[in-house]
């Protein structure tokens, strides 16, 4: 496919400065674009590459005043470049289309019931009782167990397990080998032993959630396991079960949440971070990379280290921390100036 | 199905205070029960919420004493609320039945044993040599290799993958997804490259483990990583060749135990805590959250940290971590103050 | 089999002390070798555990002279004993045997294109446009995406999903229910909504690459994520959208590493480490188990902790850390000692 800077322009609600005949055919990141590629620049650092990039054409923030126009012959002003390219990208590179129907080769239950147009893909099973929305996709080896419910609009890659009774929205994504509905890790002492707690509840992921690749979300003992509509989760996270995720919040890669904790509304969670069992994250609050919360955290605060305390205070003490052997010896050498001292007075 | 407090009290050895011919029909949380709901309390700081419940009946613990009973009608005072309360959700919650029988969609090899009343599901495959035992479950898309043998009443759960000749116990369970048996990570150097050691030891499970989603366990090079009797481990936990798991311990989420290190018995290993290899974790003890333990830790002890110390030691240290700032400015005040003491003594 | 040392010998290009004509039968970790067995000592440390060894030979470099040669009756003295017990490995335990062809139960599309004496089996998908290599091993239920390239004798285990478009290279082995080619963790804030920004690129995976179980590698946003020639990943381990990695770098269990960021050539990231996004990580330099990259770390350097600070450093402060509370009443007492003499003074 072949477009002109003039077509795109359109297409984005922008406006070309530079060539509007100027063809191209496809996207890339600016450091790697040549002849015939449309990047993009959002983050005003990253202006001194227009000189460099090999793009025919840039797509710039109105604001970002474009500067002496060297190497780069055309740009498209918009109002927000990232969605902007967004849209680029949906047009040269579109999604594969997806075959609606069930594969002669998946195993869905008679007693299941397949929403119109969804796609069960080869080897997909779809247990006894499961109901599957409209134009939902399950790639092939999905596996959705007994009374399962899966909405309209939603997509399963390969390898997900959705185990019995669990409820997931509309517009999910999940990416391929999560998990979801595993049993919660409970047991109670019988000795030096330990004894299973069945665990009976469920998982319910609400709509526009979206999950990554090989992550664990437990079932509830009883009641539910909830994540909140729209929110997003990264690759290889935990959560225990009991756990409510509320609405819009970000879970980065690797962290984990332990039993029956709340995360509130628009929460951050960066990386590898840890969230002890049955406390509660405030709303708009931020838990630091690498961190772990063993208390409540307030709403609207920024934590990090671990055991968390304030973002500041943490960068603060963690620039000391490499320090502290200079310290012990100088408070060594103190004491010693401070002996000295003493001692003609005693 | 609905039954009387009666009933249930029959069932659980215990004794109801209340109104006995009280039905009730599903189990909940505390705070999410209503009308027809019974629940429980195991912990003493939950008894505030027996006012509030909206349970028709709750479950206590003989010792806490009945407090004044305000909202709630109905109780079944028990040695143990948690076990009853186990014995309730089995009764009005229980496991969904499973098929025995090889699914015509399984594809097992004719040199595999497969035991009586073994459920060999949709997709599952069983290779050459494999020994599946009596009522052991293989849901949909288990992989079991070459050889493998797994023993009686075992659960393994949709997409577990275990590798040629490893073994699992009986009464075992592993959740969806977790890999049994990949190779461990073992190069030799050849140059600036990296040459793979061959590993063909394998992995083998004791009886009565369970294991969550997404865990990996690696085959040792030669002999065996082993899972003592008992052992309960959480989701997404790497255990690395040649590790030896003793019995009845735990492992919680994303924790990682490096290779040929050895666990005793009954220890504990907190979330995301991580262990390094060729060391030993004695009996009884305990490693914390995100702990990182880098040498041999005693039995009996509790340690936290990277690296990890004594868990008091690290509590006290952490307390004064974030006053690390405050204590690097003292110390340069103090040694101001002590020049000029200095100074007309020169 | 049976073997007699003489033989081994010449496999191994060693020589024998101690009985030509003994047999062995198989390979043994020194600690559980028995009669019959042979068994290998590569570190100086364990030299001790030849007297108790059970072993009927043991393979020691040439320069560690043979000792006092009590229990043990037979050496085979070698170069580079772990080499050499890799080449006895491959004799006593060959792996098993890879039946070539597409089984009937696989699912391959006729526009795919298989290469000679591939393996593709049972519940494997191979999607139109994919290019599987020749003598290339897809296990049972292996998902190949549209379009994706897999190179000549590379093993993907069972359970390994490539998504659309990806790459992986020859001679690859990527174990157990790994994910290469999911989604990318990108959105665009719309209020305080997240859109999601579509991930248009791919992984490309380059030659003898391994990597472990539950490994997420995710796709570009447009571009390609890279795995370099001859690196090595471990289990359970988070590569993020754009990132690079260079050649001959090791990657440990559970470490994870942010988007765009840049890995250097021979780098070696420890278990559990994390690596913030759009840094770059030198040539030669190692960090440590846990630690936790947030700048760029220059080639041939080692750094530690969180934040990474030069592992000599962190080592020394790590050592301090514990003794926090003593140094801080260390520090009260001598203001205190300071106070009073500063009294008489004013």
């Amino acid at each position: 496919m072949e477009l002109t800077l003039k077509e795109i322009a359109v297409a984005v609600a922008g406006c070309v400065v530079g060539d509007e005949a100027a063809a191209v055919r496809d996207v890339a990141p600016i450091e790697e674009a040549t002849e015939g590629d449309i990047t993009f620049i959002s983050d005003r650092r990253h202006l001194k590459l227009l000189k460099s990039t090999g793009a025919t054409a840039v797509i710039l923030r109105e604001s970002d005043s474009p500067p002496a126009n060297g190497a780069i012959k055309n740009l498209i002003l918009v109002k927000d470049p990232l969605l902007a390219f967004v849209r680029v990208m949906d047009i040269f590179r579109p999604q594969p289309p997806v075959v609606p129907g069930i594969h002669p080769k998946a195993e869905v239950s008679p007693k299941a019931a397949i929403g119109t147009d969804a796609s069960i893909q080869a080897f997909a099973v779809v247990e006894e009782g499961a109901v599957i929305g409209d134009r939902t996709t399950l790639y092939p080896g999905v596996y959705i167990g007994r009374g399962a419910r899966v909405g309209d609009d939603t997509v399963l890659h390969s390898g997900v397990r959705v185990r019995e009774g669990c409820q997931i929205g509309s517009r999910v994504i999940i990416h391929c080998n999560s998990v979801v509905g595993s049993d919660g890790f409970g047991y109670a002492r019988a000795g030096s032993r330990y004894e299973k707690i069945p665990q009976r509840g469920i998982v319910r992921i609400e709509d526009d959630v979206e999950v990554g690749a090989c992550v664990t979300i437990d079932r509830a003992t009883i009641g539910s396991t909830v994540i909140g509509r729209g929110t997003k989760i990264d690759n290889l996270v935990q959560i225990a079960h009991n756990v409510k995720v509320g609405t819009d919040s970000v879970i980065v890669a690797q962290a984990g949440i332990a039993g029956s904790t709340r995360i509130g509304n628009r929460v951050q969670v960066a990386g590898q971070a840890g969230i002890a069992g049955h406390i509660e994250i405030g709303d708009d609050s931020s838990l630091g990379a690498k961190a772990g919360a063993t208390n409540d955290i307030p709403p609207r605060s920024v934590y990090s280290g671990f055991p968390a305390i304030p973002h500041k205070e943490w960068l603060r003490a963690s620039v000391v921390y490499g320090k502290l052997p200079e310290l012990k010896k100088k408070l060594e050498e103190l004491e010693k100036r401070l002996s000295k001292l003493e001692k003609p007075q005693e």
